[in-house]
């Protein structure tokens, strides 16, 4: 086993300075090369040089108006009352855009003409000089600046180039980066993945990123877990690139060898940088050419790259450095922070009530879709105690804000037809999307009561009155106006593989037969459920093999009976039928939505509403995936 | 003449609703259809329908940790005075990513491992059950949703569908623009225009932004002003696109006859909606095909089509109705609105001292560079009366924020060294941009005076002290602290026609000979010079003739000259030189620039200042210009 520890873990703002300096020192800055393009061409590109008007614009004085050309002497005593004749000699028809003809010095607009015969028109105001004449060089002229060196391309910018006479102009040729993928595990997408193997996706979206950054880019074929075809893959990277990323190969396994390769290539110049995720990044300097190998997992991979590479492209090419906006926001609930990092927090937004509320999207480096769900990003830096639930934090922004306004924030009980819900929502009205954070009935309930929420899901049963959500209502959501309002009816049971292998019937079985079972987390109204049952059979928790491993969805819980990493676990039945796996009834229960009375018109609230009354396919929808009623979907069970 | 005047003047939102309904009679948003493509080929497309998972992420249990999978039960009494020891069939060795071989419930971390010998290893804390386990599914279950329909498709977009077993999506096609220009007067770029004749670039600026808005387009041949070949034109571009843009042939011209044209192909929507610029817009359908008809003018194409055609874009590919952010802002100057009109006004803005102040970039529907220039549009609604200097004002970004919090904001006389500047910064600093409004030494005074600038040029003559600016100072800036810092001296003289065919040395040849003249704007330093010279001469301007003829800046005044609309004027000799112009030097001034305290140290006007006093390459550039001397440049002249 190779115990290698990062011997580095450099600060972040050291670990760009020492990168900066580096890359400096390599000229890199420096070094990319101009091309000639057609203006035609040109857009989205960065000029090279400044340019100037070669023309002016407009190049010659024209009529900015419908009408005729006039001398205004001519109609300096004009009136109402005195009007004045012109016969032809003294006027001209002009259409917008014609040139004045020569000697002529103002126009007079089409609507202030009287015709009195074919040759002759009579006037009744007098003109000032040069009026609605757009005059040589009104707008730009010639030898005057149109756009300085480093600037990105508009439409608008072409046309100005076009307009004076520029139809060629010099513009920096971009970056070539590539990608290269290491890894023995690696198989292409397409390929059915084996315990072990990885798809390939990361050299996908490195890239995509890197062309969005502004630099053209080329994905290599993955490289084996062997030391010389590394090398030879670097070798020949460096040769042919400005900018080589490696990606995986970067932190402390036993195969990892990239940071030997590159020590033994060129130079190193950071290795481990106190942040998480992104801490094994390496930056090294291969030949001239900078060398970035980035972490395996993909979100890791990503926010180093951003972190690092993104400067980089926009330098080499005269940009600005890259920021996204800041906007204040309130944490929804506890962060804590890792020891000795700067730590990077994707998060989504919500606006509730007037306050942008940010709450984790997911965690762990290889979590895709915390990426794909999140708004923006929190750094929580190194030395922080963390964040607390209501503190104010600063969010940088990674979707438009109009985005995050329209954004519906959903916490609480986990249900498969939110993704139904989000999905025709969008589809009905594009901007709206739906936040949604599975913290269980209880975690809903409570975000009402922060204010953090528009809608909370909950299916909490009184084991008292028998009743669902009303009693836990008026204990925890006292004195808030709010409306109870009914989803669905669904079946919750025992989720196992097909065929029922250990012919579990109930939870006794699990308990005498020694079975493993994985729970949901606590507050949830499914472990409510489960804790209820087992206590009516008089089973204790510690009875139950894995009562302590819990999971925060019903998905979550079907997918691990799918793996066959548990026996069974409790879910509802669309989870089970999702992952074609057998079930076994144990309760219906009733599920609902709380709406504070303030968001009841909210317009993504009331889209919900309508879908919920109004939408037969979304009704069909429900219920083809099994296990739901919808008697009462839509209807108000409770207000106060 | 043809006296057609527009039959409707429409409302804007009225216009936008007959429009809208116009398209979905036709069915125009139901058109879209649907191709497959590849995910890794899919970036920036939109999903024709959700994704949903085909596998789950993680797709198998997975080392989350460099380490060895253990038993978990088997560390449960673990401590540092009680270690564990597990020998080679108890533990296996895992690097990040590994499959958890088979039964293994746990990883425990390289650093927390102690190697005992080749077989055996020694653990001294209890570990949980999953503990550093990516476990199936943990990211996203099959059959949960990806991506809801209608969604723009992103780089971890692609990773995500990659990472679930998705390799192919369906996505929407674009729709199919054409841009149709007409007008026998159009001229290709690259072609010497001749008075009358017009360089064809709007058709590339509008094709431009039709791409950004997610059409895909092309250019048809411009068609000449010829009946039948407009009818064939607009028939043969209908059968072939989803939307046909006609430019030019909108307004009551007399070659006009576009409206004509599209009413006996088709049904004319609305022709002529309350705006400025684009009044005469015509909206039509031939066969089920939108056409609109823009007016000829660049920026009046421009926000005409930003107005109708945009949204038309987005709901065909079923995305939301695209908007730019809305800022607060001051206005630097009053505008008075034009009546009946919603009017759409592009300005500059320049965060002075917290403020965000903003000035019209230039009027003008033909002038390009007021949209080059611009970085939002100021909406004046009908009924309005206009803006006072000093309102509130709410500005449609169409900038990023950023690039405009980086502004300086530069008011006062005019030089052509500020394209220098200009250049120079842009190119040392990337985000810092100068925007500069040209209205006269006294116009930058009144501007520091209202908080609106943070720096103003000026050379104001005090004929009694015979002393430049420092009294116009201390009369209109009291109080202010500011530094008035030297930025060159530079030859004041008559432009005139190269070999001076008039034979002008003075003003005195100009009122004597009857020569027509350009004069600047009052409060301009140029024109203060030239009151000055006229009275020690004693001259009335009433014997000047052209002495009401105003322009804003010595390259205006250059123009004209240049342009014969003249026979000269008072300017620069940097200006006469730049169009190749003869120069008789009247007097020599000084031009200093005015900087309050406040912003003596803001990183932007230091770079002006440190660019003034340390660029050798900036003073090549500006005595290259002629007429300069930069004796006292960066010198501090009087401060208060």
């Amino acid at each position: 086993m190779n115990n290698t520890i990062y011997v580095y873990n450099k600060p972040l703002a050291e670990a760009k300075r020492l990168w900066h300096q580096a890359l400096s020192e390599q000229k890199f800055f420096d070094r990319h090369q101009d091309e000639t393009v057609r203006v035609d061409d040109c857009l989205g590109r960065i000029t090279a040089e400044p340019v100037f008007a070669a023309i002016s614009s407009p190049s010659y004085n024209a009529a900015a108006m419908d009408g005729i050309a006039v001398h205004f002497e001519d109609l300096a005593s004009a009136s109402e009352a005195a009007p004045v004749r012109l016969k032809s000699d003294r006027f001209r028809p002009v259409n917008t855009g014609n040139a004045l003809p020569e000697d002529f010095n103002a126009v007079v607009m089409i609507e202030d003409v009287h015709r009195v015969s074919e040759n002759e028109v009579e006037l009744t105001i007098p003109a000032t000089p040069w009026q609605h004449v757009r005059t040589i060089g009104e707008d730009i002229v010639t030898t005057e600046l149109i756009l300085p060196e480093g600037h990105r391309i508009r439409p608008i910018d072409q046309g100005a180039m076009l307009a004076t006479g520029i139809t060629e102009i010099k513009v920096k040729q971009p970056p070539k980066a590539v990608v290269i993928p290491t890894g023995s595990e690696l198989v292409q997408p397409g390929t059915a993945a084996q315990p072990g193997q990885i798809i390939e996706f990361n050299s996908r979206i490195l890239t995509g990123y890197l062309r969005e950054w502004g630099a053209v880019t080329g994905r290599a074929a993955p490289v084996l877990d062997d030391q010389e075809m590394l090398k030879a893959a670097i070798l020949s990277a460096t040769r042919e690139n400005d900018i080589v990323i490696l990606n995986a190969g970067a932190s402390a396994g036993t195969k990892d060898f990239t940071a030997l390769t590159l020590s033994t290539l060129g130079k190193i110049v950071v290795h481990g940088v106190a942040i998480k995720p992104g801490k094994p990044v390496i930056l090294a300097i291969v030949g001239n050419t900078p060398v970035i190998g980035l972490p395996g997992y993909p979100v890791s991979a990503i926010l180093t790259m951003r972190l690092f590479v993104r400067e980089m492209i926009a330098e080499f090419l005269g940009l600005d450095i890259p920021t996204d906006p800041i906007i204040p926001a309130t944490m929804s609930r506890p962060l804590h922070s890792s020891m000795g990092v700067d730590e990077f927090i994707r998060v989504t937004l919500g606006n509730v009530g007037g306050t942008l509320m940010a709450t984790p999207s997911g965690k762990g480096a290889g979590a895709v879709m915390s990426l794909v769900r999140a708004d923006g990003i929190l750094t929580i830096p190194v030395g922080s105690e963390g964040v607390g639930a209501g503190e104010k934090v600063e969010i940088e922004l990674i979707r438009p804000k109009t985005e995050v306004d329209s954004t519906l924030v959903f916490i609480g009980s986990h249900d498969n037809i939110l993704d139904l819900i989000a999905n025709q929502l969008h589809r009905r009205q594009p901007i709206i999307r739906i936040s949604s954070a599975h913290v269980g009935s209880m975690g809903g309930i409570m975000a009402i009561r922060r204010g953090e929420a528009h809608i909370a899901g909950s299916h909490l049963l009184d084991e008292e009155t028998g009743e669902y959500n009303v009693s836990f209502i008026k204990r925890f959501l006292k004195g808030t106006p709010l409306q109870l309002i009914n989803l669905c009816y669904r079946q919750q049971g025992l989720i196992v593989k097909k065929g029922n292998p250990k012919r579990i019937r109930s939870f006794s079985d699990i308990a005498h037969k020694g079975l493993t079972f994985i729970n949901r987390q606590g507050g949830a109204g499914t472990r409510l459920l489960t804790d209820k049952i087992l206590k009516e059979a008089t089973i204790a928790p510690t009875d139950i093999r894995g009562y302590d491993h819990e999971e925060y969805t019903h998905m979550s819980v079907a997918a691990a009976v799918a793996a066959g990493s548990v026996d069974t676990g409790m879910g509802i039945l669309a989870a089970a039928k999702a992952l074609n796996l057998d079930f076994i009834p144990i309760a219906e229960e009733r599920y609902d939505l709380i709406i504070p009375k303030q968001f009841t018109e909210d317009k993504k609230v009331r889209a919900v509403l309508d879908l919920m009354e109004s939408s037969d396919e979304f009704h069909r929808q429900i219920l083809a995936l099994g296990g739901y009623d919808l008697r009462d979907c839509g209807k108000l069970m409770y207000e106060q």
